[in-house]
């Protein structure tokens, strides 16, 4: 008996589209929460700000859809169900693949954190309200506690404690893939601002600055990449080290609409720049009408979304926290750092904003040509990789023996395959262009569809893959032989 | 140039084994940590209590060879280190392998719990020291919230959100691995009893008492497995459902001296009864002397550590939190649900506790015949499974071309197998015997070693594998084809 579930391959059932109560007569066309007015300034989830166009759809979008659920209510967090983690998953193996490429290795560190360690480090000295935005609290004994939004210090405390590599082991390199907590009075955005989210960081140690820089540049390649492969056209810029500290850092902004923050593009030289940028050769960001480079007076100016932000910490942390390494001639130095984060959560919430195309609504300034919604995610993290659309119970194909042939394409895939996960879409009640439609909207990148040439002599499926613009699918039709060569190519192009 | 890091290989390195600064001169003979007293039951970390023989060394050993740091003192928490995260990700994946293959889906639920819900659920009522262990504080806009322990009612509360599935569809598996936390006045035990810790919590949704019977029957079948992968020899009682509440309740409890449970094993019969089996045939723990099965006076008081629990809480959650689900005549009924939990970092230190051999400190009341400490981890998720020893620099077999030999066998090994992964063991400073005892040490189960025999005419390597009883190595000596045979059979027999 083929197996239902196995490994890679699930059958669209409840337990993978965990639709909310609200939605159980989902109409594609019409989900008027996501219909944007026709200036595209509409508030659609009643949390636009000054700086938001109100276009954020992503928490629309994956609640519509089954991704996740704000049940909790009160405290402005969301469960991830079952499709929504199969997405997470791929974009956190995608990130920790690419970090344990250059050496980097996995550490987890506690959530719950000594406040005094805080003190220690001078960062609540530093900062005044460095607490506000941070869930702080006593235990039982008195003893108090936060919950980490980020983790210089408990780093540098542990590497303190150990005992220190020998110089030609440098750069060590240590990351962990988390849950990271931060109280925000005002949560919105979806996953782009919530109280609690996933984040990768990294945290390097060098002897000394200069090695830290090289160090800093290896790990400004390594996010340059990762960004690449998800499609994602970040920009780089330079921005104050703020509350974290340090000697300078950058942020990674994606430019969509649903951002926070603004930036300045050129549109004579395609320089880009922020308002710390404008601060250092004094020039106001606010009343700026050129650009700082070329003088241009073409310049657009764009809202922008943070997605990572990378920091040359110096010894800011190994100092007040005492983390030494030794010369080769014995003279003890304070580690040389910097820390890395990427936001996971709120990268596929900005990749969401960016790509899915809703009617009417449009896509970041251009109206989208589709009839109905469709989830577009960043690429090589959609929750499946293929889909197949089998044909209506009691239709020519299947009559035909389209079952059968589903299972065997199925097997053949999966064994010539390592990572390809297929979702097959045979749900009783619909019909062949509506089981279609639901895997269009889901953002699944290739579909076959066993359609009317498998009635042919020689049967042939379609083959719909999405382009490279995620805006259409290109069509072709195929034979079986065919279909799974096309599919190993997949996982080869990858 | 053949990759130091990629994939699956590492050589050891201070990144993957970051000593604590105070054990810099590891001396594996004469730790004096890890000897306990002759009688066996010295308080070697000072947490002996009553029920405790004083005898847990996961958190000595785990501290010892760079697995753990409790660098953040003050909040009672263990960081997890590279060698660390090897052997958790490893039973991860074994453990959401085996529940995928009943149908499970993964979910994430937020940690923060708005502490209402508990009110809703009842369990405030239930237990009025619900709260004692449990992390609770009120954020700044003063929303009473709470760490989340356990995840009755954020599930419950999300499948009432939801539309429910159709009959057929059932039973519902949701899991999660995620750290939980639970405060504790008086942490101990290193990893068994530590105030944040991973847990794998499963839970069933069913729409009849019968079939949440079965479905618990079908979850205790996944767990005798699992725990059979792992040779871990579990004993599962009946207990009482407790604050968690439900028709009934197991526990999954391991033999092993540093347990803090008692339960009684007729050694005539081999039943095993502990105190709730006890007080439902009316007698009294403390003081039974027969078997409660065959009336043997042959029986014997061991100490035990629950390593899983497992509920059958009928609609204890859905019923308050009216999480509903439709019959096929169309009248509601509440979800009748089970919840089943792993500690897994507590599985491995207690595996560690189990199986380490300490010299002179006995194992599990039998003296262990070794020169040196030896860790010893719960069958497939040692931190590597293939060690390889690199002779001397400028001994004979350096001389004779061991390294490239090394490489050309480390990648005919990652060619030919999937999952194995390999861990060369060539610091400078030590030599082959050293490095040998490094690895077992690490408790490595299957260890090459380049030594005299590489000198032959037909090179051959020495090939130490774990025995079953995981005491001692088997020997054998093979030639390179022959060693790339035996450790794809390893993958094989996985």
């Amino acid at each position: 008996m083929f197996p239902v579930q196995a490994g890679n391959i699930r059958r669209v059932s409840f337990a993978t589209q965990l639709f909310p109560r609200i939605n159980s007569s989902l109409n594609l066309e019409t989900s008027p929460n996501l219909r944007a007015d026709a200036d595209h300034k509409a508030d659609i989830d009643g949390s636009g700000g000054p700086f938001c166009g109100g276009r954020s759809r992503n928490k629309d979008l994956l609640t519509l859809f089954g991704f996740i659920s704000d049940s909790q209510r009160g405290a402005s967090t969301y469960a991830q169900l079952p499709l929504f983690r199969r997405s997470i998953r791929k974009l956190t193996q995608l990130v920790e693949r690419e970090l344990e490429s250059v050496g980097a290795h996995e550490v987890l560190l506690p959530t719950l954190i000594p406040q005094k360690l805080w003190q220690q480090s001078k960062r609540l000295d530093r900062q005044q309200d460095a607490l506000e935005h941070v869930y702080s609290f006593k235990d039982n004994a008195n003893n108090e506690l936060l919950l980490g939004p980020t983790f210089e210090e408990s780093i540098t405390q542990l590497m303190g404690d150990l005992d220190p590599p020998r110089e030609q082991e440098l750069p060590l390199l240590l990351y962990q893939t988390s849950s990271k907590f931060r109280y925000e009075p005002n949560p919105r955005f979806g996953l782009i601002r919530s109280n609690e989210f996933l984040m990768n960081d990294l945290y390097s140690f060098d002897i000394s600055l200069d090695a830290a820089k090289r160090t800093y540049d290896l790990m400004t390649g390594v996010y340059e990449r990762i960004f690449g492969l998800l499609d994602l056209p970040c920009l780089r810029f330079e921005s104050d080290p703020g509350s974290i500290g340090g000697k300078y850092s950058h942020e990674y902004q994606l430019p969509v609409s649903s951002g926070e923050d603004h930036v300045i593009q050129c549109q004579s030289c395609s320089y880009s720049f922020n308002a710390e940028m404008c601060k250092q050769v004094g020039e106001d960001f606010a009343d700026s009408s050129k650009c700082i480079k070329c003088s241009s007076q073409n310049i657009r100016r764009t809202q922008t979304l943070e997605l990572a932000h990378t920091f040359l910490l110096s010894d800011t942390y190994s100092n007040p926290l005492k983390a030494h390494i030794k010369r080769d001639d014995g003279t003890k130095v304070n580690y040389q750092m910097g820390c890395f984060g990427l936001g996971l959560t709120r990268i596929l919430g900005a990749g969401l904003d960016l790509y899915s195309l809703v009617p009417g609504g449009g896509v970041e300034n251009e109206p989208a040509n589709v009839n109905f919604i469709q989830m577009r995610w960043p690429s090589q993290v959609e929750p499946y990789k293929l889909g197949i659309v089998s044909p209506a119970r009691r239709s020519k194909q299947f009559n035909a023996g389209s079952t059968i042939f589903i299972e065997g394409l199925t097997r053949k895939i999966l064994e010539s395959t390592r990572d390809v996960d297929v979702l097959i879409e045979d749900r009783d009640k619909d019909g062949i262009f509506k089981r279609l439609a639901k895997l269009q909207s889901l953002g699944i990148p290739n579909i076959i569809v066993v359609g009317q040439r498998f009635l042919h002599d020689t049967p042939e499926v379609e083959i719909l893959s999405l382009s490279s613009s995620k805006k259409e699918y290109d069509q072709h039709w195929m034979t079986e032989d065919q279909a799974v060569d096309f599919v190993q190519r997949l996982e080869n192009d990858k």
